[in-house]
């Protein structure tokens, strides 16, 4: 195991109707919050008019930030930035999935910049000193970030999508009801497990050299819980604890928690995936469903077989070793794949093989801000791309 | 899964000479510290002395409490809490094992009341409003107090040994060093993991009612990871990994990880076992070895046997349905107990038959302290203690 830190400062509430409770908890933090949403599922669904009464009925003033799509654009924290600024929030609530609780970090963080220009911090150029207090209600269980200090925000005038993070950006509060997850449609509830799946295995395939058997047995652990999560809420969008362990499952993820004792790992999946659905527009759990066995494929073979193995072996019981172990734990993930409906290589995505070249050429920016020169070179980039077509 | 909150704001520094770190961490936020240590183990091994100095080198000022034992005393607690008020302590730092930190977060809650009366709080007759800030440094992978807001104190004249705890009770910071442990002797090194392995399954054998996926995977696989680490620190006690898994392990296992979405759950092992401690000052690990067989045998037959089989083929790949299923786990169990040389019985321990009264009567105070009068009932009490015989 490697030297790490680990703190989490985040409070979880879950539960059926904990949303009930944001006005109390907000209240206890600001009296003028910016709420977040996206597109409208959170209207229709009725927890919007619900967090809103509830953030009225503890005289918490309420400006709204909405209309965040996914993969959410620069432009609209931006917009949140100067409704922040103008309206003296003291709090951001957001109300929705990644995208949203993204953007309303983004603004959180922004708010409090003298000049507001907040992408400077994804780039690299500088870093969150502070940030307004933020408290997340999730609507889709998939990018854990109620539970961390993380950001994916797209610049779409430049067409990079790149991520970022800050102890400052731990949410407060999170708020955690999977009967708002009852309404996600199947694909949706599909890419949010492969999401969440992805974050453990980024971290879990860490080789060839820190010895975690602790953080192994948590990820394989959560992977298990939230594939079979997955698989049943598709099938029963209704039953609350395939809804409930697929949520906690995927908070759990991307918390810290299995990063630890790994040492550095930056996430080359999801950093080739960005540069996917920022040009592709695509769910990003759909990109990520499309490369992950390509990824897996190309570890085995450049970084080692072992790990792959013990992967196929505890995950899926695929049982095998050596080659053969490889090739049924591949099957397995891509079995899992296609049964819950999520593409399992680029051109299912209607991605074409001369769209490689874009891709990777898009993913050196982000290479370059990172400081992954080699873990995210040109060539091996292309490499997984070629193996994930 | 029940609702529930999950909020550990503990910063988890850990790695090979972290202790070094302490006077820095110590100077962030005190200037006056009570040094609370046991009874000389982390003198003979120099890092006594290391803390020491890291903290003088930050202008920390040191008093010390020294000479806490194992099975914590309130008059250690009185004493500590004394020395922190007339010293004008502002910051507990505790070196040592569980009992060292138990008595350090003691002192600090006492050393906030007027009147000192900390026993009270574990009578259930007040509650911790506040707590001076704690610091700790396991020397021991076993209680997990490094990570919880939890505190076990006995009070000798009274012979009642009770747990409590408290949201101010979370350490600040903990520094986890795996190599403070390689002194630790195999007994001890073996009780620490069937103390951590005991955090597990207490929780773990919630049923029948709470559906519980995703803590019973994590919960699986920390078991596995810290039997293993166990077995192997006691066949090689410089294995760093071994020390740091099982550190590690210890940690997540009593850290709210487990126990969320199980619902009210309040170890009853732990409540017997603290009865036998009290009564005949075996180490606590000790007696939940003793104690965990018999309690299982228990459960298979009073709850139901699907949980326990579930342990032996996930945690043992144990194998069997039914009757057999239970047998086979049980066997497993009580192999790894004497695999790594704990006692699987309470005649094992010395105990004789004659003596199961005592304990039931004494574990009649702690039942009517947590209002447990059929969880922790007298008769149920004498079934797991005749199973554990």
């Amino acid at each position: 195991m490697r030297s790490f830190e680990f703190h989490n400062p985040t409070r979880i509430l879950f539960g059926r109707g904990v949303t009930e409770k944001c006005g109390d908890v907000v209240s206890g933090i600001g009296r003028k919050a910016l709420l977040v949403t996206g597109g409208g599922s959170v209207k229709r669904s009725g927890y919007y008019d619900r967090v809103k009464r509830t953030l009225e009925a503890a005289d918490v003033a309420v400006i709204d930030l909405q209309g965040v799509k996914s993969n959410p654009v620069l432009s609209k924290v931006v917009e949140g930035i100067s409704l922040a600024k103008e309206g003296e929030v003291d709090v951001v609530v957001a109300l929705g999935g990644g995208s949203v609780m993204d953007t309303g970090k983004a603004v959180a963080a922004g708010a409090l910049m003298d000049d507001g220009y907040v992408w400077q911090v994804f780039e690299g150029k500088r870093t969150i000193q502070k940030a307004l207090p933020v408290v997340t209600i999730p609507s889709l269980a998939a990018s854990g970030s109620e539970m961390n200090g993380y950001m994916v925000i797209t610049n779409e005038s430049s067409g990079y999508k790149l991520a970022t993070g800050s102890p400052h950006l731990y949410p407060r509060v999170s708020l955690l009801d999977p009967e708002i997850t009852f309404t996600v449609p199947s694909d949706y509830t599909a890419y949010g497990g492969v999401d969440a799946v992805c974050h453990l295995m980024e971290p879990y395939f860490n080789g060839p050299d820190p010895v975690t058997p602790v953080s192994d047995r948590i990820a394989e652990g959560l992977m298990i819980s939230i594939m079979e999560a997955t698989e049943q809420a598709i099938s029963a969008p209704l039953d609350f604890e395939a809804r409930a362990a697929l949520m906690w499952g995927a908070t759990l993820a991307l918390n810290g928690l299995t990063k630890a004792g790994v040492g550095e790992h930056h996430f080359p999946v999801h950093m080739i995936e960005h540069s996917v659905s920022a040009l592709f527009d695509v769910p990003h759990g759909a990109g990520l469903a499309a490369l992950l066995p390509g990824w897996l494929r190309w570890y085995a073979s450049e970084v080692g077989p072992a790990k792959v193995i013990q992967f196929g072996n505890r995950v899926f019981q695929a049982g095998g070793e050596g080659e053969e172990g490889v090739g049924r734990a591949m099957n397995a993930l891509e079995a899992w794949l296609r049964k819950i409906g999520a593409p399992a290589s680029l051109s299912e995505l209607g991605i074409g093989r001369e769209d490689l070249d874009r891709i990777a050429d898009n993913s050196q920016f982000q290479a370059g801000v990172w400081g992954l020169k080699e873990e995210l070179s040109r060539g091996r980039v292309m490499s997984v791309l070629e193996a994930a077509f």
